[in-house]
């Protein structure tokens, strides 16, 4: 049985980016360095549509957001984060961490924030440093209208908008500089189709005014740092090199597509998905579904954790289950990462399989054909 | 011409590991993972020769350090580091930075720390709470007498000794129990023979206590986050998963061939290199040289940078370079890493060619027929 990963992180790899990977080591202080890395520091901007600086890190995606906090506020800075699902709720955790002033917009689970309750915060704290949210989270697969956001924080604010693009960047449309977004962070292992251990963070100017008179301790996150490194195509540390030869060939990859075609496709594999989804009689969790992911509700009689290994085990699928309270509640699957059509179609098989293994109700074959029919139609 | 990687990290990576790293991707909160990453954790404790907590991080061995330091120390500690190169050094900044009470002990660019000074200060400063110190100099090429130096500290203070055995773990002898270490880091890409991107940390019981008490903020570097999740084989944030896979295939080795047995390889092939590069009428220069690495003084005739550059274009052999204000004087030699006595005969054979190419005068074959020597003598 052939192995297929659809976990929204990490995402399949493609082979060249396999391939590239497999070369023989390089020194990262040498030549041959500077030059695939400066590659891939310049195409990082083309990913994130910026002209800003693209620094990468040699972490997860965690330390990457990390890194914003620590650079960007002063200790007791007012701060916003919003939080609906368990990675916006890291926001709040890294800057109270850090003792930021900071105030958490819960979000109910499966629901976007609503840019007018931002906007009601900032008339009342005029003086808020920085608004931190998900572009898409992962623990719900609900999308925030991040254009709206960055535009409703200008308005009403001098705040910063840094947002978890961790699975959005790549993925969901999105024009860093345009937007006004000014601190954006993503991990290699999903939009970029990298196995996971690099983080990257793009900074606007703006963003760097902050992080010139921010007063919180850093060293290894220390993005001032980096970045007198990385103008040369340097590190401030050793990286992860193997990671960095994988990059550069996705983001060769990427190029060679364009952004747009990306986010069109991902956007097509995840409507054809939850189409499918919803022909064999199963519910979205999110009410704003993002297209990097989606999940799934599974029918009260069936054990998402039972269901979830039963799909492993005998299908060879492997999707991502609930976090905390949604533990065996629902599923996840990926669209972003190396994945086409036919890798949704035999996700939506594999998926009609395990529902009938576990007495659900559905005529079969209506989930794929559902499916099919949206990338038919598409042709 | 094939390219030769002899630089104290990133090291030659064994064919086995490279293997074991294009295994397809798997989920890091899966089953797989979990079994993957017990059978690393439990490797580590050999590797180590601890019976303490073996914790793998995401980063590279600076961010290794910092966690020592953040998570160890209370604000105001008062410290002792010993600085003898710039990763002795890196253990004074990361303690002044987050406002520990460090008094560094400066030890000239090639020489080993005087077990004696060490003695002196803490017998002036019986308050001291932790002793960080380097194992192996990567800089300079020296080793300390790491055995020694616990001994004065446990016998002199309540002092924590906290080692950077980056370029020592697993390569020179160490027994973190036995010599009572409390805490040492390691990179991946040093003595594991793993691309960089992983980082380990080993801590002792007694270590744990003051981890316990740590006041200094912390989050992705948060050990105690770390050790939770890693004690049902986890990870608190997204791993370096392909690294793991290449860390279980490398331990496995190190294991087959026996942490002793690697010692003593390792103590041969500096040896051999040594007394090769003495019959080319060259200088050591560290007086208390480590076996995990050599560090060769160029004539002044000779222009480090260039020649360094030369015997990579020409010959095909990376070599590191001085740092600071070494740079352009000296060069450096990986022993540890997938190296063995052929290796280190061809690496003399290059060394040879490119000296003659740079008008050094010596008779030819000397520094070959040296190393080659050493090696007769064992067989």
């Amino acid at each position: 049985m052939r192995a297929r990963l659809f976990t929204p992180g990490p995402t399949q790899i493609p082979e060249r980016v396999q391939i590239a990977m497999t070369n023989p080591l390089i020194h990262h202080r040498g030549i041959q360095f500077k030059q695939l890395f400066q590659e891939v520091r310049d195409d990082l901007k083309y990913f994130f549509q910026t002209e800003g600086t693209v620094l990468t890190l040699t972490s997860s995606g965690t330390g990457a957001m990390e890194a914003c906090v620590v650079n960007l506020l002063c200790k007791g800075d007012k701060v916003l984060t919003i939080s609906g699902g368990k990675f916006g709720e890291r926001w709040g955790l890294l800057c109270n961490n850090c003792t930021a002033d900071a105030t958490v917009l819960d979000v109910p689970w499966g629901e976007a924030v609503n840019p007018e309750d931002i906007k009601d915060f900032l008339k009342k704290n005029p003086d808020t440093k920085a608004v931190f949210l998900t572009h898409s989270e992962t623990a719900t697969g609900v999308a925030s209208d991040l254009q709206t956001i960055a535009k409703v924080v200008h308005e009403n604010s001098e705040a910063l908008v840094v947002v978890d693009s961790i699975t959005s960047a790549g993925v969901l449309p999105f024009k860093m500089d345009e937007w006004g977004v000014d601190v954006a962070v993503t991990g290699s292992q999903k939009g970029l189709m990298v196995p996971p251990g690099l983080a990257v963070v793009a900074l606007s100017n703006r963003a760097w005014e902050r992080v010139e008179k921010s007063d919180i301790p850093k060293f290894y996150f220390d993005l001032k740092k980096e970045r007198k490194a990385q103008e040369i195509a340097n590190t401030a540390w050793t990286p992860a090199i193997t990671l960095i030869m994988g990059l550069r060939e996705s983001l060769k990859m990427i190029r060679e597509k364009g952004l747009e075609n990306m986010w069109e496709k991902y956007a097509l594999l995840a409507h054809a998905t939850r189409q499918g989804v919803l022909a064999l009689g199963l519910e979205l969790f999110a009410k704003s579904p993002s297209d990097s992911l989606t999940a799934v509700k599974l029918p009260e009689s069936i054990d998402g954790v039972a269901f979830n290994k039963h799909l492993r085990e005998k299908y060879g699928i492997t999707v991502a289950g609930g976090q905390a309270h949604l533990k065996g509640k629902i599923f996840r699957v990926s669209h972003m990462g190396y994945y086409d059509a036919l890798d949704m179609i035999s996700m939506a098989s594999g998926l009609e399989f395990a529902l009938a293994d576990f007495d659900w109700e559905f005529e079969h074959g209506s989930g794929v054909t559902a499916v099919q029919k949206v990338f038919l139609e598409e042709k």
